[in-house]
Parts: C-alpha cells; structure tokens; sequence
C-alpha cells in the first residue's frame, strides 16, 4: 500500500515526465532533464520509477485505468443505459483534457513501450474497449439502442479519443457540453428525420 | 509540369521513407537507410527531396491533399447530401487502410514539422476539415441533416481517423464496409427508437 504523500509525489514526477516527452519525445529526453523538470535529485527519482521506461508505461497506461475503473463503477450502478453512457462519455473528455500530454505521448511514443509491458499496455487497451462495449450490449438488451456491434464501438472510442487534438479543459466548449454533443450523435445521428 | 515517371519514382520513396518512419522514428532515420529502402543513390534521392524534412511534409500532407480533391469533386457533383457522405467516407477509409504508414507518421511526427511548413500543415488541416464542414451543412441547407456543428464535424472526422489504429485494406471488415456502418451512425445514431 502506497501513502497518499508518496502517490502524490508519483503524480507530480509522472505530470512533469508526460510533459517533457509530449515537448520534445521520449527518446530525446534524458534524465538529467527529468530532474529539473520534476525539481527532485537522481536518487528520489530513481526510488520512484527504476529507469525512463518504466515512466513512460505508467504514463501511456495511468489515465486508461482512470477511464477503466470509472467504467466499471458506472456498469454497477442501476441507471439507464443512456444516462450511464452519457456520465462516462463526460468522464472520458474530463480527463482527456487534463491528460492532453499524456494523450500525446500515448499516440506517439506507443511503439517504445516494448518487451512484457507491451502486451500488458494491449491488454490494458483492451480491457477499456470492453467498458465501452458493455455500456451499449447494456442498452441492448435493455431494449434502449440498437446495436452493439463492433465497429460503433470503435467509432465511439474514435471520436472521444481524437479530441485530445482540439478539446482544452478550459475551452469555450467545455469536455462535458462536447460529451452531452458526442452522446447526442451517437444515439439520435444527424438525420433530419429521427425523434430528437 | 511533373511526368509521370518521375511522379511514381516520387511515390515509391515518399511510401518507403514513410514506412521506415512508421517503423522506427523520423529522427532516428538516417539518409543512409532511405537510400537502401528505396534502392536508390543518394544524389537521386536528393533530385526529388531536398532534405528529409521534405520528405516528412510530403507524407503528412499528401494523402489529405487526396482527401481535399476527393472531397471537393463530391461536393461539385449533383448526389444527395447522405450519399455523398457515405462516398466521402469509403474514400476516406479506403485512402487510410492504404496509408496506415503515412498516419502513423502524422501522428508521431506531426512536432517535427516546423517552420513555414508547419503553417502550410495547419492550413492543410484546416481545409480538411472544411470539407467535411461543408458536406454536413449541404446536407442541413437541403433539410436531411438537422445539424453541421462544429463538435459533430470533429466527431466524424474523429471516427474516421482514429480507424487507422486496427484497420486494414485485407481485414475482415473491409474499409468500405465500415465506412457505411461509421455513416449509418452518424446519420441514425443507435437508439432503438429512430427511424432506422
């Protein structure tokens, strides 16, 4: 069990790492650099994370396993499958757009996660595509959406995760009035015709 | 006026330097190693490519220039606006399953544009975008669309782009088949209750 002092310490040396390589790349950043970003000498480094990769493994996967357990909980709780739809759509684009440097370096530095992580980085992937997947077979069998299927599923994921490109915690739109947006198209499409 | 010989020679390096970048980094690609992946001399290379950034344009910025074109000639042709954007985005989604090299790039890269070319690049974008903007708001000034709002436009242009993370030209889901399903849904939506 990790105290609450040393997990924020883990924080804070993660936030300055993320930013750093979403600046200027993984390989290009060096420890020396992960020092004075994060204000702390070699060894407390050291004593948190034991070497770059293993930073950069918690970075691409720390905000997956926020989205993760935030699903879980919401597939738990007894509410419509739209209103649970809609609360973790808001989720996602919250953190989103307070991991926009994680979210960077996730997209581009994914292929230097190598070895045992790699697989786990897939599984972690895949274990958050579920989440998705069960908010609409939910819906499904609660006779609320239509379909399932595979390729929604990934059009869902498509849309909320290509917004770490435009969408700003502190922006005109806020994630959450851009996730009550998103959640509109993915159940009623733009058809002049449909019931919305 | 480029022929058509030195057009394929163009395309042939432009798809082997993307490859490689793909593969393994645009800064850790050296001028040696483009010349073995394309098979050509060094004094070649540089006929067609001033430098490698050059080449790191080209390859971020042609397959959208595809895109633009094919989307501005739909959008000359007299088609309703759902069939049009069904067309739009099998090309889309074919010109990505033929391009995963040339998007993982852009994803990875898109920092190392720099200077007058990043401008360039931005603008690039920019008309993109547009062309979808336009294809919606067609659709919404000929009454078969209810919206052409800015979060539904990144939204399309997110599912789609997104794709090149698992499609492929050979998969089980052809482009085109998923294509209908990503407009299906923006046009319907999954509420069991819609007209679909």
């Amino acid at each position: 069990m990790v105290n609450s002092a040393q997990e924020a310490v883990r924080s804070h040396i993660l936030k300055a790492a993320a930013e750093l390589f979403a600046k200027q790349g993984y390989h290009a950043t060096g420890m020396k650099e992960l020092e004075l970003a994060s204000g702390m000498g070699r060894s407390s480094l050291y004593y948190y994370f034991a070497n770059k990769e293993e930073l950069l493994f918690e970075i691409t996967t720390r905000y997956l396993r926020e989205l993760i357990d935030a699903g879980h909980q919401l597939l738990e709780e007894s509410i419509s499958a739209e209103d649970r739809l809609r609360r973790f759509s808001r989720f996602v684009l919250r953190n989103t757009a307070n991991n926009l440097s994680e979210l960077t370096v996730c997209f581009r530095e994914l292929h230097a996660v190598t070895g045992a992580n790699q697989q786990t980085l897939l599984d972690i992937h895949r274990d958050y595509e579920n989440v998705w997947a069960r908010m609409f077979a939910v819906g499904v069998s609660d006779g609320v959406f239509a379909t399932a299927d595979t390729i929604t599923i990934k059009a869902a994921i498509g849309m909320h995760h290509y917004s770490y490109l435009w969408l700003r915690a502190e922006g005109k739109q806020s994630p959450e009035s851009v996730a009550d947006r998103f959640c509109n198209l993915l159940i009623h499409g733009v058809s002049a015709n449909s019931s919305h």
